[in-house]
């Protein structure tokens, strides 16, 4: 397990590589700096990890550099929505990973716009890769802009934050799993996967995406901040619906561990499926 | 001039037909209905119209049918922008066409997320087209995410926003005209345009971007509240940087109709460019 622990770290550490050379320059100042403060504040870099995971457990000859700009752009979106996310009107952070989140740098007005530079540019990034065919980078733009839209990563944020939307399978599916899906099935697309490839890359993701969500539930009620690494019981405090509190402790771990293995069915008969398989096992088994 | 003031009421009603089929429906139902509310509440349509117009300026011939979401998806981008531009963080707004803004009817944070949603969805409509080759929808979606994002639209908009940014050409380049550039563009692509017919229309869309910019700004300092239709004097208001106030109100309007002139001159060798001219004409026709 420590294994796949490196190996993430080291891809991350490969993406921050690529992601300075993609980072846009220009004026207004204050706009470009606020992208790239946010940007570069840290991460895992878990969704184009995702998406090259995906491409070569499909085809283990892929070249990454003919995609590395469609990789890259889900972190400018992942990034936009923790922006977003983070604002005084949404849940109010003051705190990004232990920096001050990016209104609190730049101001509410800058954070706003940077957020929505940040999703902008992801389709720009898209839309002008020269490698990858017109069709190929279509069906990208059509699988990312539904799984981080209103029928996903938006929708749920929207059920997130109101008081008297109470169904936390749609809040998780839609906030979390399905970008992580699309992630997972843009890899595939790139590499050239059949239909069922796909779709197996598509469940993949869903699967890993929602054991990945009830398992940051069950860290932020049980875990310890100082092995977790973070603050917990946020959740609590902001009164938010979680697995937990819906299914209780116990059965929310085993329903996050089906979920894992159900994701493991989806991907083995892959070509190239270890890393997949790892990156899935690894979701529950981080310390609580 | 009425005539073409009369065409494109009639060209607007065209498109709130075709985007009553094309509002997204879903859950949770607050976010859907403040998507649907921006939408609706009234707008001049002004850049489907010119995503048309230009088609139709290259290729009379062109059926409308095969591109009307590309066309109608620029109308999610603009509401978006309208959305967030009146948050209290930005413009702080509370009308809009005389109608309270999105924020005070549903809330700060479902009407940035409604904007976010708008701007995603914009982008899965143009993907999701089956008519239009892929090649040409990338090009599209290219355009588009440029001329709204950190260079065009978005950043224009943070220029504004910054009380110490005083470049006025950068401000009304950016947030207004490469959009309407953008548009015009699209419409050539769709056609088939050829590359000089494309930098015709991209010219064309920037100089009656900015002359109607100016003259935005000329009626706010002038205009007469009962002839424009809506509340003026609203830069003054917010100290804003505005045409007349950098270069005189005698200067803007010179300005203003030099832009037009040059825009006609882009166009007027297209096939089709009548309605494009009669257009830029009017910008500058708006009574005072």
């Amino acid at each position: 397990m420590t294994d796949i622990k490196i190996y993430l770290k080291q891809k991350a550490e490969l993406i921050n590589t690529y992601l300075k050379n993609l980072i846009p320059k220009g004026t207004p100042k204050e706009l470009f700096d606020a992208m790239e403060y946010s940007l570069t504040v840290g991460g895992k870099r878990i969704r184009p990890i995702l998406i090259i995971e995906s491409s070569k457990a499909v085809n283990p000859d892929v070249d990454i550099e003919d995609f590395i700009d469609v990789a890259l752009s889900v972190e400018f979106i992942h990034t936009y929505s923790l922006i977003h996310d983070d604002l005084p009107a949404m849940d109010d952070d003051d705190l990004r990973r232990g920096k001050p989140t990016c209104h609190k740098v730049f101001g509410e007005a800058i954070a706003i716009l940077a957020g929505d530079g940040l999703l902008t540019y992801a389709f720009e990034l898209i839309s002008g890769n020269q490698k990858i065919t017109p069709d190929k980078l279509l069906k990208v733009i059509n699988v990312i802009s539904n799984s981080v839209g209103v029928y996903g990563m938006v929708g749920g944020q929207a059920g997130d934050i109101l008081e008297n939307f109470k169904d936390i399978d749609f809040i998780h599916t839609h906030k979390t799993a399905k970008f992580i899906s699309g992630c997972c099935q843009v890899g595939g697309i790139l590499a050239g996967a059949s239909k069922k490839e796909i779709e197996n890359l598509k469940n993949y993701g869903l699967y890993i995406g929602i054991a990945f969500q009830i398992w940051d539930d069950i860290l932020d009620e049980i875990g310890d901040e100082e092995k977790v690494g973070k603050k917990l019981h946020k959740d609590k405090e902001k009164n938010k619906i979680t697995y937990p509190s819906v299914y209780g402790l116990d059965n929310s771990i085993k329903m996050a561990k089906d979920y894992v293995e159900k994701a493991k069915q989806e991907v083995k008969y892959l070509k190239n499926p270890d890393i997949l398989i790892s990156i899935a096992d690894y979701i529950v088994s981080r310390e609580l």
